[in-house]
């Protein structure tokens, strides 16, 4: 049984690119996560209001820093979309499927 | 001789349109902003991390909650790209400038 995706850290350096069965593999670990292109998967948080939205933004770059992986993000008053992938690898690596599950384990008051 | 932009305050409830003579009166006090569309403005940022970016996104947020007119914005780790306009009015407000203006004088770590 191998570690949960949220236990483990992004490696740093050059990752590579994950195969369709080994993203297949990860994905019901982050259903809330959308494949877009088989390059990046995104994800669209909604908050109560943008203070509630940018407790979490901090959280999320703080995690971020932390792994030293750090998604996109774009902030629509109380709605956040999140985009990751990984730029060195021109498409998604395990580093965005361990970060897309620490970001859902996040706490957020929506 | 009118109150600089970045003095003034945003107005609260419903603020009318600006008219193409208002804006183009408007602009010459945020030169670093771009208007798309006669509907928006936008400014790229450059900073040297992500750390950095943050740390100016977090005034930015606070500067929001305090005007009560908050921006949208897209960071990728270390370029944000800030966009003004007020959903209410269909376009451009005298709020958007205001904004625009207190966010150039926000202090940036670039």
């Amino acid at each position: 049984m191998s570690v949960p995706l949220r236990e483990r850290h992004a490696r740093p350096g050059k990752v590579p690119k994950l195969t369709e069965t080994e993203l297949a593999a990860g994905l019901p670990e982050i259903p809330a996560w959308k494949v877009e292109g088989g390059a990046r998967i995104t994800r669209t948080l909604k908050f109560r209001d943008f203070v509630a939205l940018m407790k979490f933004v901090d959280r999320m770059a703080a995690l971020a820093e932390a792994e030293q992986h750090h998604p996109d993000f774009t902030v629509h008053y109380s709605q956040l979309d999140v985009t990751l992938w990984t730029h060195d690898a021109g498409g998604l690596t395990e580093n965005d499927l361990i970060l897309a599950a620490k970001i859902d384990a996040l706490p957020a008051d929506t």
